[in-house]
């Protein structure tokens, strides 16, 4: 059975002080608990009975069994599931040389959380291991944003930092953005490794940041001329970059 | 001002059966309304006194003249904007031969709004002009589904209607689907013109509909081999994939 103070501190975990505060995040369901659990440090886990009789192997957990409804008061989904682990926040030290040999996403103040997952999501399918975001950017252990990640955030290290500064370190000619006015992504020779900027939802790549991008490309849209939408979704124009990216590498 | 029966009209369309009743839509916010009220029959459009003030040239347009209050009331978003249209709902004739000429997306029990308007938003990017629908797939004309779409559905055309029956009448070896277990679409042959199939966000395409796909296709993950997330959110695969026919044709 889950007390007063209990319910409430695992409920303030959906905001971005209570997590602050307790350096702990909340991951729910059994598939998301699975595929994280290896990672990340346990504070607790809460389950159904049902739950736990089913995973008699997980006993080495700081299991508690709670009833469904407690689950519902602190689960953050509108079906609660069956388990929901409290993870502590991982600590990443960003090292700038390691990360140059490898190729990274830069998020420039992407707001929205399911983007923010999904961008996790693809980065971990296309075997991008690190993304730098501003500090404006969704938090990652935002509910919402851990949910849409559907596990990646335990193969994908994302790390909150100033731009500028990590651009700069990394090198104009490694860092690449797309933007409506670049070149042609499918004309343009792609490094193997390097810094792929996506901009902000509704302002794009912020101007402060242009005079570190070595490297503009655009994803032409069809037919070129035709009117269109205006962009693209910042997951969708990610995507699609990372793909070529992967694409020219194995070719 | 708004009487109560009208505020209680307005917000009836933010639901399925009031919008099957009413046979309308809204609309939020300047940017969309300029895109779309050239293509859709206006029904009214509420607005406020500045808005209409900044914009003399739209009064053969219904308009009708709102406080903020009265807006917040039937606003369906956190802010609401100076501007709502409600238009009538389109009725498009699905024309499986002239179809037979384009590049058509399909989309079997895609249920989140959010994803469905990202794909109208793209499949607009990349020219496609035509969307078939199951019928068990979110409506476009919900808000959340109109707003993401930021305008393309004023220039795609979605319907709903049985898939099995379309695609077969389309014909296999012009259906093409993404599977995790399809040949690479990079390596694949990809034809100007056919059907694209996306699948539901939990599920995939549904068993029942493979019998109709004569080409499956599969994004690669990087390195392949590697553990990686078992799958990509359903608007990113449907980006990378038209992203590859489109670059095919323009090679």
């Amino acid at each position: 059975m889950l007390s007063k103070n209990q319910i409430k501190r695992i409920q303030s975990l959906a905001r971005k002080k209570g997590r602050r505060d307790e350096g702990c995040f909340i991951a729910e369901g059994n598939k998301l608990v699975e595929d994280t659990r290896a990672v990340f440090e346990c504070d607790m886990l809460l389950a159904t009975r049902a739950w736990i009789a089913s995973h008699p192997h997980l006993t080495s957990l700081p299991v508690q069994e709670v009833t469904e409804a407690e689950m519902a008061k602190v689960s953050q989904l509108t079906t609660p599931a069956d388990v929901l682990a409290i993870y502590r926040i991982p600590q990443y030290r960003l090292d700038v040389e390691s990360l140059k040999r490898e190729l990274v996403l830069a998020l420039d103040t992407v707001q929205d959380p399911g983007n923010l997952g999904t961008i996790v999501r693809l980065a971990d399918w296309f075997g991008i291991r690190h993304i730098v975001c501003s500090p404006e950017t969704a938090d990652l252990y935002n509910p919402k944003v851990v949910q849409a990640t559907m596990g990646a955030l335990a193969r994908v290290k994302v790390y909150y930092t100033s731009l500028p500064q990590f651009l700069a370190a990394m090198g104009r000619s490694r860092v690449y953005g797309t933007f409506l006015d670049g070149s042609d992504i499918y004309r343009t020779p792609l490094s193997e490794t390097g810094v792929i900027v996506m901009g902000n939802e509704g302002n794009g790549i912020s101007a402060g940041l242009e005079p570190y991008i070595g490297n503009r490309l655009h994803i032409p849209s069809y037919p070129v001329g035709q009117p269109t939408s205006e962009s693209l979704n910042v997951a969708v124009a990610a995507a699609i970059t990372c793909a070529e990216f992967r694409r020219r590498q194995t070719e």
